[in-house]
């Protein structure tokens, strides 16, 4: 049988990758769909808002990452255990969001001087704004993000973490033991070490 | 009895709005805390990630507007029926966030020039791409933005668009008269006219 959904993106980890861990991580079956930059402007009209990534099932196809890695959250049991949790999960999916509308217009960035200072306020005013916050977090929740055990907000920020170090050249999260801690706790899960060996090699 | 929950933002509307819709909506009490912009500076650092709202309830508190909406219309039912149709309000209100957060930093901009430059841009690229697109969403989905009833998206899209006008001086909807009939008939609501009426006149 075809898998029941198929996710469309760029060949990147990117806002993708969230979701692709959690189809791992459940073991669902998943198309991965990745796009050549080449082809994208003949698709971006076919898609719900101009954006990727989207994912399509049973005839449906809808866009937004965040949204989509909620939903998919939901099938694999990564999620909180009643309505207060979850919002505990989205608040902490939502600010490490937060990092990221600031880390990816960068990448954008063609002026070289411009682009540097651009990576300079990032180190100080956004990560080192957020992630000493973050890292006091994980040390009150026993290793992970929030609620004291594994989540789809772990999933969400190992996947997005990559990003801090490619846009800076560093190892951002070097002085943050707690937070390598649940990047390196994730990555080590049996399903997602799985993943990571047999996803195409032109992953960032 | 004193109220459960105590939401704590600016004197305006802006992104918790569509939370104060949520709690008249259910006809939840809530504690509708407006700090001023000069004491903003001493609270910021006790709140989760330096930013409003903030939602306390049961003496925990959270931030992110998105999140602490998204658990209020879980509340009071204006939620999908199942985990899809929850997708599909996500997907919107992370679309209508999309333009939000084009809008916002708009504000900021003190140089004139620039910012008449900004607005330009938001009209034609912002505006101009994705209001068409949501008002042919309404136009399939019976006068709602999804699912073809009311759901919060309709209460996210309706508390966020008067900043629309309020940046470009225009009535931007006049062209689009099916998002326009959402925010009408999300305003003419008894339990929102009633809240419309009472809300402090500060009011943007």
């Amino acid at each position: 049988m075809a898998p029941q959904y198929k996710l469309t993106y760029f060949d990147v980890g990117g806002t993708a990758e969230v979701s692709r861990y959690l189809f791992s991580y459940g073991g669902i079956e998943f198309e991965d769909v990745r796009i050549k930059r080449e082809n994208w402007a003949q698709l971006k009209d076919k898609t719900p808002f101009g954006a990727l990534p989207t994912l399509e099932h049973n005839g449906k196809v809808v866009g937004q990452s965040v949204a989509i890695a909620r939903y998919l959250a939901k099938k694999v049991k990564l999620v909180g255990d009643d309505d207060w949790e979850n919002l505990e999960i989205d608040a902490i999916v939502d600010t490490i969001n937060d990092i990221r509308l600031k880390v990816f217009p960068i990448f954008m960035e063609k002026d070289e001087a411009k682009k540097k200072a651009l990576i300079e306020t990032l180190k100080n005013d956004t990560f080192g704004f957020y992630l000493p916050r973050l890292e006091a977090e994980v040390q009150k929740n026993k290793g992970y993000l929030v609620l004291g055990r594994l989540t789809w907000a772990d999933f969400y920020f190992t996947t997005l973490s990559p990003m801090f170090d490619l846009i800076t050249g560093e190892d951002v999260l070097a002085s943050y033991p707690n937070l390598k801690g649940v990047k390196e706790k994730v990555n080590a899960l049996p399903v997602i070490k799985k993943w990571i060996e047999i996803r195409p090699k032109s992953h960032a």
